[in-house]
């Protein structure tokens, strides 16, 4: 259960509706899902949240499915339940394939693997991965 | 400094240097660097650690440059300086281009964010979600 | 489930109800939460924890719907649950408003973007920054 | 060293002048700090991530100060160097005093142990502690 | 409701059997635990994930026990509901006493706390703790 | 640089030499280490954390070695170098031989791989592992 009352769009005020509009419009999908309904409650954060992600995830330089399985990889990280069944479900639908699902978790894998070893041995940075920067 | 010597060739076991050798080939790299001289300190967690390296980033289903964005996602979530220093050098090795860089960090940083607000409002996973596992 | 039992009062040995005591008398509560008899299988650590818990959240400087929200956000960035839920009702029964609690979880958000960002691009740190300490 | 160059104003596109300046009128400081002249090789997200932090962090049902120990409380918890070191000292500058300080640590502290136990003991949430959701 | 399907050994294929099998009798359980079902969906992953368990978690020079003890301890830092519930079963199979599973916990909310008053204060390093590297 | 000043016997209140006192006995050692001349600053902070410390690390139904080795796993779980590097250092004064050394970063390597690979997967607990709690 959430610390917030989730709210429909029979029950949303018109700014909330305007957004929820926006993002069944984006999205082709009849209902937005339980996050924007939660935002709701805050509507500035809730425009402001999806207006950026809008932003973000739209098809760049990096296709969409592969925008959404970098999405899955920080939600692992942080251990964010919602999101991990989100973005996974949306990678799916973007067109990530099962083969490609099974890369994505053996990176995961790995990085948080070399990411122990390298953090608990506090490796020092070789030169040659610094010289691009300021 | 690391809590740990750093191996070099010169000073490494034979066991080692295997090691060392494969990741030199593998990689066309005229030396290790120094993730693989630390872990060289426990040459049975280097054998382990490089050979499933070499499996899991070698280009599949996913593309080389895709899996060392992910890698670098993992790295920035888990606040690791060494393996965020080292693959995103790797990823521009790989190919990703400045481009496919801003998207990566943007994508990041709204991963980041909707994990919080999903976590913070402890928000209900939607049973569409749901639908795919056992 | 948790991974130990709950013990409630009628159970207690005296050490433990002489905590729970002291927990329901500063908190004006019937009963202590879940938190407390899950830790009571381990009456040190129990004591311990409830008057270092009791001591620093007591108002002072900061006052007690401050801590909380401070409270809460650790919580969100560490992912636990529990603590999420108990805080965030805490922080509302001493006082957070519907207004602050939207500031609350921006800020988080805000904050969990830009730390994605700033380790991402592992940026120096101003020497502005640093003139205080030693 | 960042794994970007640091934009400086005057090697800056007008695109990126615009936000600088208006970073440097909002807050009142002669140059933009380390952040915003990394966060430059990428305008767009430089744009949208100013914008957002603007509105986030100015007063509201919140004071300045507050808002900045939540920042604080939220870096620490992801162990973003740059991002502890540049809020702490927003903190101080928006009135944050030495006592309110120590007690923002204690209650992050206390925060970080009683997360550890109970996620290490998997907790229920009482029922009242869900009483005000969806 | 995992991401995934579980998969039993009456439906597994011949690689995935065979892993199955080595687990069943290496632990001398009669089945395996969802965790091993859920990656029998990725077989290569399943494969190596077993080896190197194995490998890792077999007594050497510490024993059984405090291995599990470790991994619990990572696991309650990484929120990590599943391995939490499985690895603290795993170390109370192994020999954990109440008195050390109480001590264990007490440690992980030690360092826990810590943790962040260090990382918080940003304390530089002591001279003497880097006198072992490289 | 800290965030505060690192305060030495000579510059310290009695009140804060009496817990420097205290450690240096405990521990004997001829000075404290940065740790505790940060929290000197805070001289409440200091004692709760120095009193909890002693009691927690002295050793017990674990023995002193074993308390550290799970204090560094944690450490390295958080990204926190201060703790990794001092409290690697200490579980080497406390008998932490090389081979446990070796064989405590391999469970935490394995613990961070594996934790990603049942969040990522969402795995549900296995009924037995619940079967001891409340």
């Amino acid at each position: 259960m959430a610390t917030v009352s989730l709210i429909e769009y029979a029950d949303a005020s018109p700014a909330v509706r305007a957004v929820f509009d926006d993002i069944k419009t984006t999205r082709n999908v009849p209902d937005v899902n339980n996050f924007w309904k939660a935002l709701a409650n805050h509507p500035d954060l809730l425009k402001r949240t999806w207006e950026a992600t809008r932003e973000v995830m739209r098809p760049g330089a990096l296709d969409a499915a592969t925008k959404e399985m970098i999405y899955v990889a920080v939600s692992i990280a942080h251990s964010c339940e919602y999101c991990i069944h989100s973005h996974t479900a949306s990678a799916f639908n973007k067109g990530m394939t099962a083969e490609q699902y099974e890369e994505l978790l053996a990176v995961v894998a790995m990085a948080s693997q070399t990411n122990a070893l390298a953090s608990g041995m506090q490796i020092p940075v070789d030169p040659q991965f610094l010289a691009g920067g300021g």
